[in-house]
Parts: structure tokens; C-alpha cells; sequence
């Protein structure tokens, strides 16, 4: 089903993980490594994985490198990597950003074999115990290849995906990346910011009902990745950011006016949008 | 159960279809009323209710009025409600705000007998259709007297939303509303906020990933009465948005700088809150 003898998957957290997971579950010999001992342990005790002897070490025999690191960590690590595997070895990552990346692939010099991956699978838990077979089934997963990418290569991880009962879709990294400001990290954004306003207001999160346990639920989300991810696609989500900042601050003045007419008006268009059928 | 021979329940959407429900199926003689007459058709056919003469007609000998209306309405409505009320009937309203109603209450002369209640058990559904019983069961209902309710009036309330499964739990109206802005009405208007700049950008609703598309379910809820609350919160709800607005441009800041040690200690500190057990 998956053209591929052997995988090494840099980062057993709850993406890396699941990869690992679902390669092993289709007989392909896994090798794995985390910066947490305790998780590279836990990933080999649970038979998943055969240990690398280092971070980048062992991997000139293998068909496939996922990387599924943070994504500072990935663009620190693809000028070593490029180093350490066999011209015929394709190369992946899984960031939440993919400008970057493609970027960094290229200049390192494995254009040709890198493939940008973005699994839309993220969860609010993470690491090793939050991984599991299956994640990806039915998920949406953007594919980015550099202007030098192969078709083979491209061609193995967008089957690799589907193998996993996944959707993936091709697409531009910069298209990619302000996409997702809109969709993901803006999103994460406010909800960060809310978390903020209502702990600083002694609010407790148990206070919250339903819709508001809603808002917050990405605040929970992993700070270190998300950093990471804020800064690397500054530029597209300064502009979403900015774009909500000016109708939070006409809203806000239509409540400090008590302008029933203009609020019902902003509720109403802003409804007719998240009820549109697509 | 509910020590009540009759009630009557004005407005018979979501919330006051529920309560009708409720009371019905407990063996209580339901009269009802709602300004949309396919509502009160649809009622009277399931049998739940027997229709009013008119909004305000026959109220003289129900033991408990429910005023199950937008906020704005029930202002209205309290005036000429208080003449058409024996001085036994208790009344009760189920709005999202509560010191307007309380105030309103007492200066039309039912202070004695109004007991202001806030289920929190809304849903971005409304109208009778949405209705159902048991949509409070375990749910928290905010209680809020007048400075003069007598104690068997708000037992009365309290007793009946005990009776339906619920939680009820008193609360000075000043504090609810104040409560309220940071756990409901500021998460519904930033949830709308991101709706409208969505749109501006062109981002379908169908676009969103798992985590977006649980930030902008609020966008879908009735533009109506969320412009009534907003209005009605206004001091409290610009105040709440005045700081979200303050704590958003410095994040904003940080992403436009590429602060990741900043941003990842936004980050930390929402997540921290967001995460405590209490």
C-alpha cells in the first residue's frame, strides 16, 4: 500500500507519534527519536519504534524522514539532516507553517525530496501518551512541495497519507500559510487572549458555561508549539490580527453606546456568515 | 413536586418552550403566548399549552407567569404585566441579564413577587422547534431576587427549577451581570468579531479546521437577542471587551516583533489558566 521499506519519525509527540503509529500498524519498520528520553522510551517499549542512536544519526538507510518537531526546531534541523541521508531519501515535515520550511529545504539543498505536510489534526493534548492509530483518518492534510520537489517524492507522502485514511490536498506554501493565519492561528490567538483577560478579571475557568468553555478550549493548547508557530507566520497573522482588532473595536463602541440597531446589525452579518451552507 | 396549580409562560422559544414543557409534564395546567402565532399554534398542537387570549389576558388566576422574552421585552412588559397579575401571582423571568430586570420590577410594584432567574442552558438553536424537556437537567440557574421578594416566592422558583433537574443557585443581580460579561457576553462578541473578519478576508465557514470551527459556534446564535443583552450589559460588557482589546494588541505586538519568548509566555500564562483544576 505504501511504496516504503523503512520510516525514521524525529519527534514522538502527539503527531510524530501517530505516524509512527500507523506506519508500524502497516509492517514498516519504524525507527524513532525524541528529545524526552521518557517518550522515546515509552514509544520503544510500546513496540512502535526501533531507537536511533542519535537525533540524526542512522538515517542514511531510510526511504522516508518525517520530521515532527516544533517548527524552529524543523528549520534548525534540515541543514544537518540534509547532510546525513542518501540522495534517495524523501523528507517531510508536519509544522502548522510551511513558507518557511520549504524555504529552508531548498537552501539546505533537498528540494528535489522535501515535502511539506500539515495534518489538520491537532488536539489540545500532546505527546507520546497523546498519540494514537487512526488520528488522521478522514483529516484534511495540506501538501507543499518546494519548485524543485519531485513528483515521486510528492507522490510517496500524499500516498503515505491516504494509506492512513487521510485527505490530503496540494497547495501553495504562502497560500498555505495565510490560510491558516485565518483559520487556525488567529483563532488560537483570541482564545489565548481571552484566557488571559478572564484570569486577570479572577475569573475561574469552572465560572464558564458551555459557549464559553467553547472559546477558551484552544487556550490549553501547547505554549511552546504555538510560539513557535505565532512568530514563524508573523506577517500573515499580524494582518488577521489587526483586521479583528478594528471590528472588536467598532463593536465595542456600538456596546459603549448601547447601539441596539448597529449590534443587531454586526450579529446578524456575522451569523448570516457562520450559517452559510458551503 | 412544584407546589403550583397553574402557570403561564410568555414567549415559547428555546427557553420558555423548555419550561413549558417541563411544568407540562409534571401534570401543571400550562397556559402560553408567543408574538409569533405559527409558535403558539405548534405548542397548543403538541399539547403543551392552552393558548392565552392575548400576551397579557388571563394572567389573573395562574399561580406563576414565566416571562420567557428577549431582555428589551421584558422591560416592556413589566409594567403592564403588573397590573394584570393577582398580588399572589409570582412572576419570573429567564433573561441573560439581571439588574435591569430586577430594577424594572420593583418600579412597577411587583418587587415582592418578582424573582429574576438566568438558566444557563442556551444553544445556538432557538424557537419552539428547539425547545425540548429536560434541557436543564443539571444545568446552573442563576436566582435573583429584588431587595424585596418575599422568601415564598423565590423558594417558589427555586423549587420549580429543582423540580426540572436543575441547579439553581442565588446570586446578587449587579454581580450576575457583571459574571455574565466575562463568561458569556464578551466570549459571544469576540465569537462574532472573528465571524465578521473572517468574512472581510473570504474565508468560508466550510474552511475551518476542528479548533475554528469551535471559536465562531457562537457567531450562529440569534442576532436579536444577543443585540438586546449586549446593549442591556453595556458598562459591564465594554469594560470586559476594553480589556480584551488591550490584551490583544500586545500580543499582536509581540507577533508583529517575532517575540517568541514573549509570546510563548502569553501563551504559558493562558494556558495555565486555562488548564487549573477547581
Amino acid at each position: 500500500m505504501i511504496d516504503l521499506g523503512s520510516a525514521a519519525v524525529i519527534g514522538l509527540g502527539l503527531i510524530g507519534g501517530s505516524v509512527a503509529r500507523d506506519l508500524h500498524a502497516r509492517g514498516l519498520a519504524v525507527r524513532g527519536w525524541d528529545s524526552d528520553p521518557a517518550a522515546l522510551q515509552a514509544a520503544v517499549r510500546d513496540g512502535v519504534v526501533e531507537p536511533l542512536p542519535a537525533a540524526l544519526a542512522g538515517l542514511r538507510e531510510v526511504d522516508l524522514v518525517v520530521l515532527a518537531v516544533p517548527v524552529r526546531s524543523t528549520l534548525e534541523l534540515l541543514g544537518p539532516l540534509a547532510e546525513r541521508v542518501s540522495d534517495r531519501t524523501v523528507v517531510m515535515d508536519v509544522g502548522s507553517t510551511k513558507r518557511s520550511a520549504v524555504s529552508e529545504a531548498v537552501r539546505a539543498g533537498i528540494g528535489t525530496r522535501f515535502v511539506g505536510s500539515h495534518p489538520l489534526a491537532g488536539d489540545t493534548r500532546s505527546g507520546w501518551d497523546a498519540s494514537r492509530t487512526g488520528l488522521f483518518e478522514g483529516e484534511r492534510i495540506f501538501i507543499t512541495p518546494t519548485h524543485q520537489t519531485e513528483e515521486r517524492a510528492a507522490d510517496l507522502v500524499s500516498r503515505m497519507w491516504q494509506a492512513f485514511g487521510a485527505r490530503p490536498q496540494r497547495i501553495d506554501p504562502y497560500e498555505h500559510d495565510r490560510l491558516m493565519a485565518w483559520i487556525s492561528h488567529a483563532p488560537q490567538a483570541l482564545s489565548t487572549v481571552l484566557g488571559l483577560a478572564l484570569s486577570d478579571a479572577g475569573i475561574a475557568p469552572s465560572d464558564l458555561g458551555s459557549g464559553g468553555r467553547g472559546a477558551i478550549r484552544l487556550a490549553a493548547s501547547s505554549s511552546g508549539m504555538w510560539a513557535d508557530i505565532l512568530a514563524d507566520n508573523s506577517e500573515e497573522v499580524a494582518r488577521a490580527l489587526h483586521s479583528i482588532l478594528s471590528r472588536l473595536g467598532s463593536l465595542t463602541a456600538a456596546v459603549e453606546r448601547g447601539d441596539v440597531t448597529e449590534l443587531e446589525r454586526l450579529l446578524r452579518t456575522s451569523r448570516s456568515w457562520a450559517t452559510t451552507e458551503t
